[in-house]
């Protein structure tokens, strides 16, 4: 019961390169049972290695422009670690080591610092391992801490990012790019590791061209990490951190449908965190089999409208009145409306408008907008209106991710249930609005996330001893043991495209959204009508970490592997 | 991984006294798991057991009132049970009990039911349990199921009260009660055990006297439920559902905690349930150590105005500004605007106003405010002055649950920062606003949840098979291991006062408050300011059904049983 306490880093802002000392901090007994949970490594990891180059790599779209953006980089090889008789690097080399937290939390990132630091410690004694504070800004001011072993160990196998903080900078102007140079040779660092989203293991990429570019030593090495789990491809199974938060989403999604199966009067429609892509509300209707759960990607594809999107939900809302059921659970992607292209219109319109015209109160401005985007705007419930009349970023434009779509709904299935007039009766719909979003970014993270990470860092730092860089730490054969996953890296230039921005090519690494013929949605697809009608709740429970449910591993990551589940 | 299929009651309508089938519901692995969890029974339910009656009982306020009100039942002494040699009761007796499920969900509710139908099996076999359908509606309706082994087994250790669902109806007027004594006659019940919180263990009173007075051989038995915690005296040490709600709460704030240090620019506004009073949020603030806590009841004692209320936040703010923190979590009682007399006031004045007069765009109805009432409308952000105007209930009355208390402090404490103009510089507050109840209604019941629910319906049984109407079950000594929890009936009489209402004396059981010189208050305050500025944060994690933490018991009940913690 008591809380213990554990050393612990202070997080008060420091000065460049110095810790400011320690505090005690306070853990639940839960968090101190799981610092010393054991981590298993992959069997490769856990023996000499040698490395195995794969064939040339291309580009995931443009390979021209990739080459041209990255002439240092472009084209190289995928690289796979496979035993040895002895070991291929020197264990009497002591690198010096960077590592950075770029972007939105995810459980696990603790365990991938916690993953390369074990692997210095354990294959080249004597390594200095730096933390980068507050993200890629830590990088350009040179604000860093040396993490040790007992810097490092009360943060092991915890959620959060407080070890070294994260940070949303981008490394992007030449000045920028000069900054990280400087703070590169200062350190003397013989590589940096960049854990984070698509955004940020581009930018890893480009500092990795930029530091060869240069003649520098400096290597860099990425790490898929992202609750929402829109980086992924073949080679890059999973981003860390979403198994741990679609598990704690379900298990408040599973709460939420057996109180709507015992109160038997309200509707909860829960707004999911994923703002561009509906993982996370595909992978939480799977766990638990709501009544209707819309994925953002599907309704782009059919080109829905938000009255299609309304009609649908007040349709089963209807069949299910007529079977006695006014109750139920409605699952709806953070970026619904973007989505929609209608949406995207008026959206567009009225950041043009607003930004020359004065809004009159008599609504003359309304004449600016194309019939299509009033009929539209007409449509929305007054409280949505003013909320994109009012809410503006610095730039004036709409934002659009402070719209609680989930309220927004509501409404519109309130009135068009008043318009049909029947199927519902004596106006039994009453709904309840959620929406699970920071709940979920810094739990304690799950067995398999935590083993996950701890096998992406060990990876990312044998890769950096091989003298790779531009690739990212790549763990794959999930389903299988532990000792059985494969440990790689995979060239980021071949996970790139390029958009075209200001009239210059810009790199991107697409983000990967659901597929529409992909297992996980298939799967879905198959079952949806039998739990619109039927009630098919499952409750997952509280992530356990030991006893039942303590291995299991999130139905897409088993699904896209080709599992049954 | 894969869910299991469970035979399920099903839960759509039923006719009088049937049940219309049974279908196949999905199962989750640790649901599925829970369901053989043992449930272990105090020593002296174990073995054959006899009566010890105690002294003459009186009431907690107004005895004369409340003697007048329960001429059959006041002064009834509470019934102990003690081991004895031979079992006082008759094991050849055949009982008919009936069971109802009252009010709002809460975790255990099915192992009470679970414990009463046990209780039968072992003492009583060939004993008949009835569930009646849908709260007490259901006893006046005559709508039940006839609960047996195989329709009670899959809810063992779940949460929600779908196996019977619940429902708020009350049995009050003449007409009701006949209808409750024709169920009682018709079913030939011995006993009913009503599962609720005060209003329903007033109304079980109420039925038991009834019953009485009409020489009906049906007894009746209480049984305390309610996550809010609010009700509970000497005897009865707890309420069941407030273990499971707080540490799934608890849960949500230490991930939502760690995400405000490692992001370090948001605040959290965390409301949670609890109108009446707010043990929850105590008991979360106990578990979590957040900055910022607000209780009502010292809000009130304090007879505290909401701008003191935003004074005392925006002074630690600004405090925690200075320290280079800006950042932060609060807590909020869902209850706390009904704890402060200026807004009691404003509400009904507006109440009376909106009842009468004419609502002009131009604000003349305004005049009509007192200067006081006026004053504090004007204060309050305007999305809340428009939710009093235009949030009714079907009464006129403006619906004070549905204000959202997280929003309006938000928006108060941005408005006072801009007054201040200093403190945090450049308006570096970021409020985040989060509701956590439905969530934790209805979540699988902890260990100590489960087994105390247990106890207290296999307690039930025992008293009802002894011949006791009129009290609340009651299992005492909960900080000692489980054999040595004591079992026992309290006269529901004792703990009653009256009110008077439309000029007559009304029976109720008065809300258990939060103390202000009770041990868990006076251990928060001990703390709060250590808490408030610097970050003594507690995640205490996902509730764990082995392992560590699986045998916690929340600190509220620790700390008023005299227990460290």
């Amino acid at each position: 019961m008591s809380p213990s306490l554990v050393a612990n880093a202070d997080l008060s802002p420091v000065t460049s390169g110095t810790v400011k000392g320690r505090v005690a901090s306070v853990y639940s007994e839960l968090q101190t049972s799981r610092i010393d949970h054991a981590l298993p490594l992959p069997s490769v990891l856990k023996n000499p290695f040698k490395i195995v180059d794969g064939p040339a790599s291309s580009a995931a779209g443009n390979p021209d422009e990739i080459a041209k953006l990255f002439p240092n980089l472009f084209g190289q090889p995928s690289a796979l670690l496979v035993p040895n008789g002895a070991d291929a690097v020197r264990s009497d080399e002591k690198l010096k080591i960077g590592v950075v937290l770029s972007g939105g939390q995810a459980p696990g990132g603790h365990n991938v610092i916690s993953g390369i630091y074990d692997y210095l410690q354990d294959r080249a004694k004597g390594s200095v391992l730096y933390g980068f504070r507050g993200g890629p800004a830590g990088i350009m001011k040179c604000k860093y801490v040396e993490l040790t072993s007992n810097y490092i160990y009360p943060y092991r196998n915890q959620g959060g990012f407080d070890m070294i903080c994260s940070g949303r900078d981008k490394i992007e102007t030449p000045e920028q790019f000069k900054q990280a140079t400087e703070t590169a040779v200062k350190l003397d660092l013989d590589g940096l590791v960049v854990i984070g989203g698509d955004d940020s293991n581009t930018n890893a990429c480009l500092l990795a061209e930029h530091f060869r570019s240069k003649n520098l030593k400096t290597l860099v090495m990425g790490c898929p990490k992202t609750i929402d789990g829109d980086l992924k491809c073949k080679e890059v199974p999973a981003s860390f951190g979403f198994d741990t938060a679609c598990k704690i989403y379900a298990e408040m999604i599973g709460n939420v449908m057996i109180d709507a199966r015992s109160t038997g009067k309200y509707y909860h429609f829960v707004r999911l965190m994923g703002r561009a892509a509906s993982h996370i509300t595909l992978e939480c209707a799977l766990q638990t089999h709501p009544n209707i759960t819309i994925i953002g990607e599907e309704v782009a594809a059919k080109k829905q409208t938000l009255k299609n999107v309304t009609d649908y939900i007040v349709d089963i809302i209807c069949k299910r009145a007529e079977l006695g059921y006014n109750y139920g659970v409605i699952l709806i992607p953070e970026g619904l409306i973007d989505f929609i292209p209608e949406v995207q219109q008026l959206i567009a319109e009225l950041n043009e408008i607003l930004a020359h015209e004065v809004v009159d109160e008599g609504g003359q401005w309304k004449k600016k907008l194309t019939k299509q985007s009033l009929q539209l705007f007409e449509f929305l419930p007054q409280a949505i209106q003013e909320q994109l009349m009012l809410e503006r970023d610095p730039h004036g434009n709409v934002q659009v991710a402070k719209i609680e779509t989930e309220k927004m709904l509501i409404q519109m299935v309130e009135t068009e249930l008043e318009n049909r007039k029947k199927g519902v009766n004596k106006g039994q719909f009453k709904g309840q609005s959620h929406f699970f979003g920071y709940e979920g970014r810094c739990g304690l993270p799950t067995n398999f996330d935590a083993t996950y990470c701890y096998a992406l860092g060990y990876g990312a730092g044998a890769l950096l001893h091989s003298g790779k860089t531009g690739l990212i730490s790549s763990v794959g054969n999930l389903a299988a043991p532990v000792e059985e996953w494969t440990v790689s890296g995979t060239a980021l230039t071949a996970l790139m495209d390029v958009e075209r921005r200001h009239g210059k090519f810009k790199p991107v690494i697409k983000k990967a959204m659901v597929e529409l013929d992909g297992a996980p949605f298939k799967k879905f697809v198959s079952m949806r009508d039998e739990w619109a009608l039927n009630n098919r709740y499952i409750s997952p429970g509280p992530i356990q970490f030991t006893g039942p449910t303590s291995g299991d591993v999130n139905n897409t990551l088993l699904l896209e592997l080709g599992a049954q589940v």
